[in-house]
């Protein structure tokens, strides 16, 4: 195996990029801002300048290069066809072709959506480094789903395995998701479904007491630094997200049997105060089977994508 | 590749075997009873001897055979670790190792579950030939499922992927299942549970007419052909059926994004007003990245184990 490899973790606001020994060593990591005019068509440039960049400083050339793993915020099928990033304003686009025509030097290149990079990153690095499968769940502005499987990331046939925020956690709900539909699992336990539920909660229960009444403009964050202070309705308000989440777990863990659930984003630094309720409403409602499935915070933070994409090439 | 390849698909009651030419073409197929008693384990030799058999009558030796796949009743694990199949009496056992003391000759085998078998048969040579990945649910006296994801058979890190049987599909039911659980998917979407709610329904409807008033003992299948013939009850219990199921299908499609949704078991043999409203329900449920995915109904019955056996043995 050649010495080096790179992850290149493509969001919305950011690329982070990470130059590694193919031991697994990290060398150093970085970020550049992401250029989303024109249809991104910088996007991809500005990444390869990057890494061509570090490897001008380090004396190194495409011929010592592993490969390059790459994470972008949108569907990817298992032949790498990015099915549209709408962060980035890309359409559909075969990307090892574009890869290949914008640096031929590149060697081996393996591409999937963010949040299975982050998850294979977790296995690889963080979190479940004992694990061979996981599924990851990140609770930020929206709900986004890793998962692998049987030691591989999984696609699905439109690339959109994972896609469990829109899963209709309540058939009877009559708010709609802003995808149209309703009862969506995002809209209950991402961050702002848990801000949606407080402030819902905060009205309903109007005369209850809540150190969340104190706060100018609330926040998900403030709910979760309530419980852990022991605000009775805040506690309330995570076990409600614990139980819908939890559950909906089950449905996953029904197909594809992960070693262990790892629950990232911005909600997951709330810590156990969240993780617990969310791995008991699942071990209330899963099957004997896989009933003992372990839960995990997730620990790379923002770096677990570059560390993923590093892994891909590396299988 | 090797002129012959055989397909053992291994029940409660029977083991069906098929001899294939490596081209797919199904030369033979036959069955012998299952031999449950002491532990099961004459079950495998027994399956070895009626290969043996055949081998014989057609002069073949296992030089000339490819290989040997095999669909057990129970969860297998990716190496091919049989966790236990209760219906055969089988404790753990790693099968591979197994079949290699028993019959040495054999130079290349494979063992899954027996719904994840016909799921492979079902893409290979039935009712889903155009697809290379799907999720097939067999609606009989339970709920199995089998898994073709990213073009292989999924196992799970305990072989219970696809275990959706025992999925609640609602927190608030209060008649437990036979796993002990209260609102599994099995209660109500299986034949067994399509009984227990016609007769519930039946009971709770009193005056209602219905031609299912007329039987003496009420089958699903009694269920799915009054439907047919247009009786206002059945179609409501199979619009409720379908209402679950195609929901439940939704959190699979979320996970694990497959083509086509195959339903197979006995209960499929109702055909369209069956698959209509699991499809419409699955319709009204599903995020749009997968909506479309398409329905089908099983086309192989008992001969799709045969099949994805042998076709686990190709590749």
């Amino acid at each position: 195996m050649l010495p080096y490899v790179f992850g290149v973790d493509i969001g919305g606001t950011a690329i982070k990029l990470g130059a590694f020994r193919t031991d697994g060593t990290l060398l150093e990591k970085w970020q550049i801002p992401t250029r989303t005019e024109n249809g991104g068509k910088n996007v991809l440039p500005d990444a390869l300048d990057a890494l061509r960049g570090w490897m001008a400083r380090n004396q190194v050339t495409w011929s010592q290069v592993e490969g390059v793993g790459m994470g972008v915020p949108g569907p990817v099928k298992m032949d790498g066809t990015v099915s549209g990033c709408i962060n980035l304003n890309w359409g559909e686009q075969f990307l090892p072709a574009v890869i290949q025509e914008l640096e031929p030097g590149i060697s081996k290149f393996r591409v999937t959506n963010d949040v299975n990079a982050a998850t294979l990153g977790e296995l690889w690095k963080g979190a479940a480094s004992h694990c061979s499968s996981a599924v990851m769940v990140t609770l930020g502005t929206g709900i986004g789903c890793g998962i692998v499987a049987d030691g591989r990331v999984m696609s699905g046939s439109e690339g959109a395995a994972g896609e469990i925020g829109h899963f209709c956690v309540d058939r009877e709900a009559t708010v709609p998701c802003k995808c149209g539909k309703y009862g969506c699992l995002e809209q209950y336990c991402s961050a702002t479904g848990l801000l949606r539920c407080a402030k819902l909660e905060l009205f309903r229960q109007s005369s209850r007491p809540s150190s969340l009444r104190d706060k100018k403009r609330l926040s998900a964050k403030d709910v979760c630094d309530a419980a852990r202070e022991g605000d009775a309705l805040s506690l309330e308000l995570l076990e409600e997200l614990g139980e819908k989440l939890g559950w909906a777990l089950t449905a996953m863990a029904s197909t594809v049997n992960p070693e262990v659930f790892i629950i990232g984003g911005g909600l997951s630094k709330a810590g156990e105060v969240l993780l617990r309720p969310i791995a008991a409403s699942y071990r209330k409602y899963a099957f004997h089977a896989f009933r003992d499935t372990e839960f995990a915070l997730a620990e790379l933070g923002n770096d677990a994508g570059i560390y993923g994409c590093a892994k891909m090439v590396l299988g």
